[in-house]
Order: structure tokens, then sequence, then C-alpha cells
């Protein structure tokens, strides 16, 4: 089997380390391993497979010219300045960011929902947003099988969402909570210990925020179909990782719980978990290191002609980032698409 | 002007103690205030404005005939056996659990919301559900400017809705957590702690949970509108006090973000903070010990003709629970309807 030279840039930040043990996991055909982060991190290793890598930074891009395949695990800012440069010599990037996502000649891959569109590229793929993926996930078999007209979607999104730093703002101001000291925010505006915040990204003049266009806006591209009416409330909560998802959908045809358990059960990457009265749903906590898209709290709802409930956990910083974006390189090679 | 012999039920719990303080901070009109909880509170006193108070246990209910008003902050189970006893020595009683909010002859009062329901009663009135209450306060302007046709609500629940010993849990379990013990659930299921509940009751055999059908039942009793369609999803979180609430909003007819706001800042009890840009919405660290239910996120929703969605947060504990509760014995002496 071949083997392809890859790079990940990024690769000390909340995704790009899970996106190293991906690789190691799944045995990702590589035969070399290039790792690049920011000039904080100059002179550090990192351990992968037994071997001590070099962080590289990115002063002299020619060195990606040596590479088949970049995996950019960057914010936006960094990746609509970077990965046009990369790709310039020559290699494949699969990036993580928003910067390209709503480009239309830009494939928006999730290998369980919409594979083909990774078929005509043009060098570029762009991994979704993680509150998009599970979401889109756990929608396609419904939608395959009685079409979505309308989703209400409200969201608990986990702090590693926000990245490493967040993670350390969480920990550190929950013992601060604890021990009855006031809290510094530095990463959010207000403090998420034991606190809710409605806000993820910046608003519009609609009062809408980026995260909430997001999902309307790239699940829509991704089902492929821009009649969908979306409307969704993102709220970040005190949890380090996995994003929940409260998830009310109008199908266009009727499908009972039972026919929705039963799709939603056969369909890829999808674990249901199901039975309320021995207390088993899907909880963030439990989904935290798994590559599934759980979904439970299968309902109908009554108050329309023809609805449904969903309650959708997984993993933002596997399914929701490194997972798939590793998925959307394992699809190229496998399909003969790189 | 009048004072009345007032008893609380209950006092050493989450509500009740709240209550307490309320009683005082609003200087109800009391001349006597008897205190009672479970045999596990016997011999201990609790200080009320400068006394002590010797906490009763509840042997001999005969001391109730003495007494004009009684607030039982108890269990349902609690409330359903004891309640009809103390009514039939006389004094009024509020009740906060939710043993008799669907009877129909006994008032569910918000007083910002249905006060005039409260006028012919039997004796026994019922304090409505936490996460109704806030509910239905930031409906109210809505309904009558416009009518509601449906409901979409999905809520995000702190820990002292279940009580003291949760309260604690999340306290206790958090630690843990943070010097990486495992934990031990008791009063839940499953680990609070960095992790979410979607269960908040019982669950029927449609897979509703008791949580969210009292929503529906309890905000269709106190707006007076058997018609309303309601869906919801109720989650616990892991956040001491203050329940929030995203909420979407079909209007009978349309209203502008622009028109619901200015109907919210005008309404009783209700607080609009809504600046989005500015950082400036409802937050559950923030409305803690506050009496206003805060709304915020006030947004025209466009995937249907008349939408609105709306962010609301309010404190359990106090609007959702005690400070209702006192409001309800205020209304009834202002009004002349003891």
């Amino acid at each position: 089997m071949k083997k392809y030279r890859v790079a990940v840039v990024g690769a000390t930040g909340a995704v790009g380390r899970e996106l190293l043990g991906i690789l190691s996991e799944r045995e990702f055909p590589l035969c070399e391993l290039r790792l690049f982060a920011s000039e904080r991190s100059r002179g550090q290793t990192v351990r992968w497979r037994g071997e001590e890598y070099r962080l590289e930074t990115l002063e002299d891009l020619d060195v990606f010219s040596g590479i088949d395949l970049v995996f950019t695990c960057t914010d936006t800012e960094v990746s609509r300045r970077l990965v046009p440069q990369i790709r310039a010599r020559g290699p494949l990037v699969i990036d993580d960011s928003a910067a390209f996502r709503t480009e239309p000649q830009v494939p928006l891959v999730v290998p369980e929902v919409n594979p083909e569109v990774a078929r005509n590229h043009q060098g570029l793929f762009a991994n979704a947003n993680c509150s998009t993926i599970q979401l889109v996930v756990a929608l396609k078999p419904l939608y395959d099988a009685a079409g979505i007209v309308r989703l209400v979607v409200s969201t608990y999104q986990a702090v590693s969402g926000t990245g490493a730093q967040a993670i350390e703002e969480l920990r550190a101001q929950t013992g601060e909570a604890l021990a009855g000291r006031a809290l510094q925010p530095q990463v959010y505006p207000y403090p998420i210990a034991f606190n809710l915040l409605p806000q993820i990204g910046t608003f519009d003049e609609r009062g809408d925020s980026s995260e909430e266009r997001k999902l309307a806006q790239e699940t829509r591209k991704i089902l492929g179909d821009d009649r969908i009416a979306i409307t969704a409330t993102t709220v970040r909560v005190p949890v380090f990782r996995s994003h929940s998802e409260a998830v009310n959908i109008e199908t266009q045809e009727k499908l009972t719980a039972e026919q929705a358990r039963e799709l939603l059960a056969r369909a890829p990457g999808i674990s249901v978990l199901d039975e309320p009265d021995r207390a088993l749903y899907p909880l963030p906590l439990e989904a935290r290191g798994r590559d599934e898209v759980f979904v439970g709290r299968i309902r109908e709802d009554r108050s329309i002609k023809n609805g449904l409930n969903l309650w959708v956990v997984s993993d933002n910083l596997r399914k929701g980032a490194a997972l798939n974006t590793v998925q959307i390189g394992e699809l190229l090679i496998e399909r003969g698409w790189m």
C-alpha cells in the first residue's frame, strides 16, 4: 500500500494533539511526518509512536513542496493566510478552520454524509464546524428517509471547542470558585466555571452569533439542500469535552420515534443510546474519547404534525474535528481521489 | 396593617432557607413565625432577624390551627400527604411542590402573569415549577401582544432545583474531578461535575420527562390557553443556581425583535439585557440572588414567518420558587383575598 508524506500544522493545539493520536490509532498510511507549530513551541519536541519529533516553525514554507498531505489545525485567521501558500507548494490540504468552508469550490466533507463531494476537488478540503458535524451525521438518515423542513437547535458546547487555553481556564477557574476566590476570566468575557455563556463567536446585526450562522450554512451545504430552514442558539457550558445538542426536527414525511430509532441505529458513525426508563441516554462525559455520534431521547414532538426531538452528543475534538479530518484523508486515499 | 401568623414547612431545604430570607427582606407582615422540618433537624434552631427559632417536627398537626398562612416547601410526595391535613386545620396553604398544580380548582399563580386566578380559591394555592415560572413571565407580554402558536424550549437547569444535597454533590464531585479521582454519584444517576444530564424527573412511555410535561402543562394553565403547542427538552447542567432557557417562539401575529424587546422591557418582573455587541446577555452567575427574570438574545427567527428566539435566565430558588411563593402571599394580602 502506498504511504504518504504528511504534515500537521498546529500540532500542539487541542485539535492537533488529538489528530496525532488518531493518526497513530488508525495507522494512517504515512511514511513521513512533519509537525509544525507557532514560534512559542520552537525547539520543543513531541513524542509520537515512540519517536521524538522536533516541532518546526513556519519560516520557510518551501518545506511543504516535499509533502503529499497537510492537515492544518489552525485558527481561521492563520488558515486564511497560510493555506493558499501551502497549496501553492503542491500538497493537498485538509483545513480544520472556518476559513474556506463556505467557498463553493471547496468540498465540505463529512465522510458518512457526503463523501462524493470530495471527488472533484482543487486540492483543498474543509472540515466542518464541530457542532455541525455531529448534527449532520445524526440528520442524514432521517433526511434521506423523510426530508427535513425545519430545525430548531440548542447547543451545549464544551470549552475544548475554544482550544487548549479554554480547557485550562475552566480547570483553574473551577478550582478558584471552589476555594471561594474571585474569578478572573481571560479566554472568555465572563467566568465559565459554574456558568453558561450564550455566545460562541461574534454577533451580526441580527443578533445571531457566528457559530449559529455556521451551523445553519454548513448544515445546508453538507446535506446539499438550501431549502432547510434552521434556527440555532449556541451556548458554551462548563464541560471539558463533547458537545451536546437538543435538536427539534420537522420532517417532510411523518416518521415515528420507532422508525427514526431504526434508521439511526443502522446509519454509519452513529450509536443509539435510548432507553430512558433505564437512564440510558448520551452523556458528554461518556462520549469523551469515543468516535461515534451518540443519539438518544428520540421522541415524537406532537406539537407539530411531523416533529421529532433528538439529543445528540459527540466528542468535539474527535468526530467534531480531528477524527473527521483524518477520515477525509482516508476517504481520498481509499477512493483514489488524492 | 394586619399581621399574620405564618408557618414554613421544609424550612431547612434549599427553597425553605431562601424563603426565610425573602420574608425578612420584603418585611412580610407577620406577627408569628413557626418553622417545621423533618425528624433529622429535631432540636436544631434557625436564626431569623436576630432571633433563634426552634425547628418543630410534624408530629402534632393541630398546631396549624393557630396559623393563618402556611408555606409548604416540601417534596411532592410529602405535600400530597401533608397539605390536606394542614388545610383541614384552617390555614391557607401555598404549596411549592408539583402535588396540586394540575388540579383545576387549585390556582397556579405567577403574580405578574395571572394574579386574577388567585381570587376564587379554596384555601390552597400552587406555586409553579421553577422552569415554568421564568418562562411564563417572559412569554406573557408577547402572548398578550401577538398570541403564541408554538414553543420549542431547551433548558439548562441548575442543580439547586434538585435541592440542597445536589448542591453539595456538585461541589464535592467537582473537587474530586479536579483531583483526578473517580466520581461517586449519589443524588443523580451519573456524575454532574463537568457533565450534562438530559433527564429531569422520570420518563413516560413517550419518552418525555416529568419536567418536560410540567413545563408544557403548567405554561398552558398559567397563560390560560390550551391551544399553545409546546415541546421541551430539559437538561441538568453543572451550575449551582439559576436556570437558563433557549426559547423558540412562533407567534400568531408578527413581532419584530425590536417590538419584542420593547414589550419585554415594559413588562413587570423582567430585566432586558440585550446588547450582544457589548457582550451583554443574561448569565446564570449574574442572575444569582436577583429577583428579576432576565431576557436577552432577542432575535427574529427567520426560519418561520412569525418566529422569535429568547434566552431567559432567572434564579430558580428565588423567582422560580421562594420569591414567587411569597409574592402569592403578598398578592392575597394586598387584594384582600386571604
